[in-house]
């Protein structure tokens, strides 16, 4: 037979199973922390009419689309989950209950040229808070808490979530008569940590033509929370000044205001207002989530709130605010950085069971009986050496091995070994699975991530 | 602007939220009873190479595809979810541990003619158990036990698994000598439930030109299960008439034996001769899953034991059982057949906090304190008639109500409304959870599926 070389794309992640029950298990504890804040799931198709999916247009998008035919359909893969949120809205909108609230964890594909920790095909991980003509600044100030909540749930320590308002840097430029460079000041700014103050600087008065003091008041003022001076109490004094930057102010205070009550402690919330987010779509609060031992992996979890959702659809106005985690480059990097928990328990099962009887009834009696108390259990029935049926529960990392004998068999018990101890005993049948239930406990309700 | 009008692709499912809700809590369950056996999760890239991915090739599979180029890639979406294991096992043999359990529930793709209850993109959620070289029949006895399981925690009661075996099938026609007609009588002992007997006795006499005898003789047979009768008994007296049957006959009723160590009552199985599943491909056990007061929707969860996993990519031996649930669908027929279950909890949140006074702290606080107990909460902030944030929770269903005024938050209280019966009362804090934890866990722990 002619055989074909199996391979797997380049850009698209494929694990090993101890990794996928680590980034399932993240994926779980992503859902329940989202569905906790009262968000609905949403599964929107993969593949969408080409003309939906690029209405807004646009270079970068298009360049990347993966893009098909079908029949006479001009198709396309989406490259994210905003996009079939817009078309889902709007195609629903007399259905759905407003603010609609929902959450999306889905693959998404862009053709993006191939290198290291970059994919082609990944999860992102959404909420969105969608508003009808209108919609409250509470949504904005839930989000980092929403933020904190599920990292977390997934265990991971080392975190801040960063807060600015696109209205306070609009309203600052405006008071300073900046307003024609602000678009080009923010994309400087946002570069800030990058590039270093001085050359922000330079590019800010020798390339854009900000008069130098108007340049050093701002940089003060932005970098505030660099030096360790709290950026809202500064800001307070440029109350007054104009309606947008009082309207942001405002709305940044409120937030910060009400972290306390939605349960986020200072350590992992800092209003920071060289935050940006490069794109133009937002309009008032943005979110960024860094890990300080690693700036160089960016943020892990961003967003922010925009006016208008669905104009290539609708004319109904449909503010939002909403943040997106990337998971296939998180994990990528959490594995990089040895972040994950290696205290987690990622073998497909908590118990082999060994038949060591002609009649196998007792045996497959016993896994019935563990696998209804909800313990992850595997009969290995295959004709081996036992030295080769042990090596299978060593290789999986199976942290139970069950023999059913005739002695055992006669006598009602079971023997169990704990293979990390190599301790074997023989117990009746009922307290040899509870035996195995508290010994899995541990690993199995161990968080994925462990720094 | 420009507006497009947004669609969805046709034979692309798309539910609304509560729906969504239904879907994904069977997902959950599904993925739970397969962990519960040991099977370990997979997730596979939605586009392989085409040449990959069509290495078997065949023709009606290749119309169907939907195949793309990207730069100079000639690529294509899975068409299921047994070409990537293929490739997977072959792609990893040297990582992997066999017998090989792994499952995977994932989106594929076929371009199929466009008509009710037919999908483009379908969820599958298969569970495969590879061996390297050789696989003992006990994980062939399993897949009963699973599938009985499975529906189970989903809530189905009216369902029946029926199992088969292609080696007495073929066994019975060598000893019949009717070899060389195995494969067209097979394919149409496959209609005997659409046809009738007559009309397959017909078929069997005038077409294939079988004695009118062994046809008969073959019919009794088969169709004793349908007539209330055993084959198994039946089968015993065919012993010794050639090695094949006696070999399918030994795996039969093997894997009938152990059915009750499995935990599958005789109410939901039977051994029945006529299943024959279509596909040349298995050569064991065969499975399908029925629901008696609906014949016309067919085998729900079907599969069987095949020889050879990936013998387009390897020259390694891989034989393999496994069993298939086309979730799309099922969900699709469930729903029509109002058989989910209305007593499930479809909200998006089992409380509502109506903030009702300037300082949002305390509600947040309340929110913050359902939210750390499980209890999914959203905090309705839109500055509306009470009307109408009461006409959001009811459009919602949202089961509770909690409204924080001047007056409760001086009592340190809290009011709760109870939506379904209307009841108000007024209580600290941990009471008002605690009723609220209570109240939801009927529609949060109910089953899915109703009937």
């Amino acid at each position: 037979m002619d055989r074909i070389t199996p391979r797997t794309l380049s850009g698209f992640m494929e694990l090993l199973p101890e990794d996928q029950i680590r980034f399932d298990r993240m994926v779980e504890l992503i859902r329940e922390s989202f569905s906790v804040y009262g968000f609905t799931p949403l599964d929107t198709p993969v593949i969408e009419a080409a003309e939906v999916l690029l209405a807004k247009g646009g270079g970068e998008t298009e360049k990347q689309i993966y893009r098909l035919t079908k029949g006479d359909s001009d198709l396309a893969l989406r490259f994210d989950l905003t996009v079939p949120l817009a078309k889902y809205v709007s195609i629903h909108y007399g259905q759905l209950a407003f603010p609609f609230r929902r959450f999306q964890i889905g693959k998404v594909y862009r053709g993006e040229r191939a290198q290291r920790g970059r994919f082609r095909e990944f999860y992102q991980a959404d909420i969105d808070v969608i508003g009808d003509g209108a919609l409250a600044v509470i949504n904005e100030a839930e989000m980092p808490s929403v933020i904190y909540h599920t990292f977390q749930a997934l265990g991971l320590k080392d975190f801040v979530i960063r807060v600015n308002n696109r209205k306070v840097l609009n309203g600052l430029f405006a008071a300073m008569n900046l307003e024609d460079k602000a678009g080009a000041i923010m994309q400087t700014v946002d570069k800030l940590e990058k590039i270093g103050l001085t050359q922000t600087t330079a590019i800010l008065v020798d390339e854009l033509g900000v008069p130098k003091d108007s340049a050093d008041r701002l940089l003060e003022l932005l970098t505030s929370s660099q030096r360790g001076q709290s950026p809202v109490g500064i800001l307070a004094s440029y109350m007054g000044k104009n309606d947008l930057l009082d309207a942001g102010i405002e709305e940044l205070l409120t937030v910060a205001r009400y972290m306390e009550a939605f349960g986020v402690p200072d350590t992992h919330f800092t209003v920071d207002l060289t935050i940006a987010r490069g794109l133009d779509y937002y309009t008032g609060t943005v979110y960024e989530t860094i890990i300080p031992a690693h700036p160089e992996i960016g943020s892990i979890c961003s967003g922010g709130r925009y006016d208008n959702l669905a104009e290539y659809y609708t004319d109904k106005k449909l503010p939002g605010v909403g943040i997106s985690i990337g998971l296939t480059r998180l994990f990528y990097v959490l594995e990089e950085q040895k972040y994950l928990n290696p205290g987690f328990l990622t073998a497909p099962a908590d118990a082999l069971i060994l038949p060591m009887t002609e009649d196998w009834a007792p045996a497959i009696a016993f896994a019935t009986a563990l696998r209804s108390m909800g313990l992850r259990t595997q009969i290995y029935g295959e004709e081996k050496k036992f030295k080769n049926k042990m090596g299978y529960a060593d290789k999986l990392g199976i942290p139970y091995v069950v023999f059913l004998g005739e002695d055992e068999i006669a006598a009602n018990k079971v023997t169990v070994k704990d293979m990390h101890t190599g301790e074997q005993e023989t117990l009746p049948a009922r307290a040899a699975a509870e035996r195995i239930a508290a010994g899995v406990k541990p690993g199995r309700t161990a968080k994925p991530i462990g720094v």
